[in-house]
């Protein structure tokens, strides 16, 4: 089967998201109740007429769960032939896998498919993607958004909605592609937002790639400060105390392993730049607390609190 | 009138709020709701019969809303007067206010009175407490929970329940003062334990203030980072991108800040002990991402994840 691209915008379409774990498992589930919607299926030419979702996994199990869920047409563990008959295809893998998936996909995705993919970082993919054949179209994309658990038993048909998706074309991305990201974004109930790599980056780097890093720091801090766990009476009071602050501060730390060593190896520079930041603005608060200026702390404290205090998610 | 210690603790008692912001006010919605649930006036002799509530603040504006919703009987901004006639004092003011308030509320609270404060840190308070006439029965105490607004606007009558409420009493401090304090804590559907304020100050350095210390440090970083915040499409993007991670991470950013500046300053041994370890682990996160190492970064974040996945609240 030969599809034009002008055919691909308004015919019945077909999906393939690699990868069913939190992201791509909500990305199935969006775009079904999407289809669904008889709101949706008024909306003009440029949303998305889902006619199929398939979904590629090493896992058999996942497969079978997202079948059972509805969140997919189809499965299959083989990636190659997951992709070659998709309209659309979506890497919701950790971001290293998705830099070794991408030749593959090249391989065998037919002509003018566009792929997206879901990664926190933008970067190395945009780079990778560059290197794909002339006749697939690629969109970086990142969705802000997730949760501190992961896997397809965890995913939410709810969890793009409201949230920003940033959207980094190429240069030789045609408008019709990036056209198409846009409406997945927003079949979704996500809002679009087109950016460069770079700038994604490092934005990102600074909202959710530090804020992880000081989770895991504070977390293993107190873990060692504590004794390291083991039920000695000071320990069990110090995470019996922990309450919402702790809770809220300490969050991000539960994130899956592999997927934020993937990001922030990936964004390995920028995310050294705020770190650093991060330290100097630590040892400012450090150094006025025990000097007892209280001037100083006051101010410091204040223009976190104003700053805080004034936004709304 | 005159009451015996007895009298009190099975007589319907008044109590004094000092203080009406989130935490007094909150105390004294629960105190009214446990005085009117009838499953509560069916306990046994250890509970609280609450006669009457009188709330003292600086501000007559608080005293009305107070009042006016049914929280307090009677109001004053006289700490001295207010004090005169109750049979527990609850201090719901800043630490260092509860400091400087002790000292009147001795001189003006009658025998046998009982004097229970929601201070986050609890050595020099304990300490100043030491130094009340000997008829005054002293209680440190710190409910576990909070909100990143105050006032009395925001005030909530389920704000205590199922929270930790720490205990801590002075050698001087007789069993029957200790009890109404327990009874006090339960009344409000919080659940007491009782701990010394060395034990406690060091527990939540941990657990409370270093996580606002992180919290704090991450806004000033960004803030700093961003362009310290006016309006260029580099700063506006970041903010705009930032999502429920760094919401969360950085929430405890926005609490009052002469309340936080109190508890810093005044619990500063131990926040700076606690700050030291968490600039370690954070230098070592930043080590293994500069080298590249890895396998030390999975085993620094897999730490903290498995520490923190397994916590819950």
């Amino acid at each position: 089967m030969v599809q034009t691209e002008k055919d691909a915008l308004t015919d019945h379409i077909s999906i393939t998201i690699v990868g069913l774990g939190l992201m791509g498992g909500s990305l199935a589930l969006a775009l079904r109740d999407h289809t669904e919607d008889p709101d949706a299926a008024s909306l003009d030419a440029a949303s998305l007429n889902v006619a199929r979702i398939v979904g590629v996994s090493r896992n058999p199990e996942t497969l079978a769960a997202a079948r059972a869920a509805g969140a997919i047409d189809a499965g299959t563990t083989d990636l190659a032939q997951g992709v070659s008959r998709a309209d659309i295809v979506i890497l919701a893998t950790p971001v290293r896998t998705i830099l070794r998936q991408l030749p593959e996909v090249g391989r065998h995705a037919r002509h003018g498919t566009v792929v997206v993919d879901l990664g926190s970082t933008k970067a190395a993919i945009c780079s990778a993607m560059a290197g794909l054949p002339e006749g697939i179209q690629p969109v970086g994309g990142h969705p802000m958004c997730g949760k501190e658990v992961g896997g397809f038993a965890a995913s939410d048909s709810a969890l793009y909605r409201g949230k920003t998706f940033g959207l980094c074309p190429l240069p030789r991305t045609r408008p019709e592609a990036l056209e198409r990201a846009w409406a997945l974004a927003e079949a979704i109930g996500a809002r679009p937002v087109v950016l460069d790599p770079v700038t994604h980056d490092h934005a990102v780097a600074a909202i959710s790639h530090l804020p992880y890093a000081a989770a895991v720091a504070l977390v293993n801090a107190v873990r060692a400060g504590s004794g390291a766990g083991a039920g000695t009476a000071a320990t069990d009071l110090i995470w019996r105390l922990a309450a919402s602050g702790f809770r809220d501060t300490s969050r991000l730390a539960a994130s899956e392993v592999e997927m934020m060593l993937d990001i922030l190896l990936t964004n390995r520079a920028a995310v050294l730049d705020w770190l650093g930041l991060y330290q100097e603005h630590l040892a400012n608060l450090k150094a006025a607390l025990m000097l007892g200026d209280e001037a100083e702390l006051r101010d410091l404290l204040a223009a976190a609190q104003a700053r805080r205090a004034g936004m709304t998610f």
